[in-house]
């Protein structure tokens, strides 16, 4: 539980790691949406809909509002961020090994070929 | 359990949810890792280890191959790009949607200012 307070990366992931969390973010990507609207593309109870926008929500990824008896929801798009950018620096210092690496290579033919 | 067969971009968020995992992922951005070399940092069972590694797998994340009588692991980045892109194409959608309403709120400012 600890880890999981300290972890807000690892809690991106988990949220989006759900495909119904993920056409839930798909939905809010195109505006804000009642708890009902979200909803409506799935057969689940609206307790089951709840649980789903509180653990989206605790990732940082949604932000609701009570609007008289509504409760809105809209995308909080810097956890996307987030996430993004801690899988696009693992691939970008990966290419930038086999770029090493290839240069080695070409390096090393390039003397015994010379 | 059919739907994480179906969920390949579901899989690797759930692996990357974990930050043991995300260590691994990252040793393993610097080039291919044993097993008992990638457990080195952890304070953990080997069986837990192997089952990291596992889920990561599982995930497309990481390839392994014994080699004499050690299991090597390597970074698979193929899995990693398809987790960016899903996560780039939605903060896309979100900003062209965001450039649009500055437009529309802009065009409503000149027209109530001229």
């Amino acid at each position: 539980m600890l880890q999981q307070a300290v972890d807000p990366v690892g809690r991106v992931f988990q949220a989006l790691a759900d495909p119904t969390r993920r056409v839930m973010v798909e939905r809010l990507v195109g505006g804000p949406a009642s708890v009902s609207e979200l909803a409506e593309p799935f057969d689940m109870s609206l307790p089951a809909v709840v649980q789903h926008v509180q653990v989206l929500e605790g990732a940082g990824l949604v932000a609701t509002e009570k609007v008289g008896r509504v409760r809105m929801c809209s995308l909080a798009p810097d956890a996307l961020t987030g996430a993004e950018q801690w899988i696009r620096q693992r691939r970008m210092l990966w290419e930038a090994r086999l770029d090493r690496l290839d240069a080695v290579l070409a390096d090393d033919e390039e003397r015994t070929t010379t």
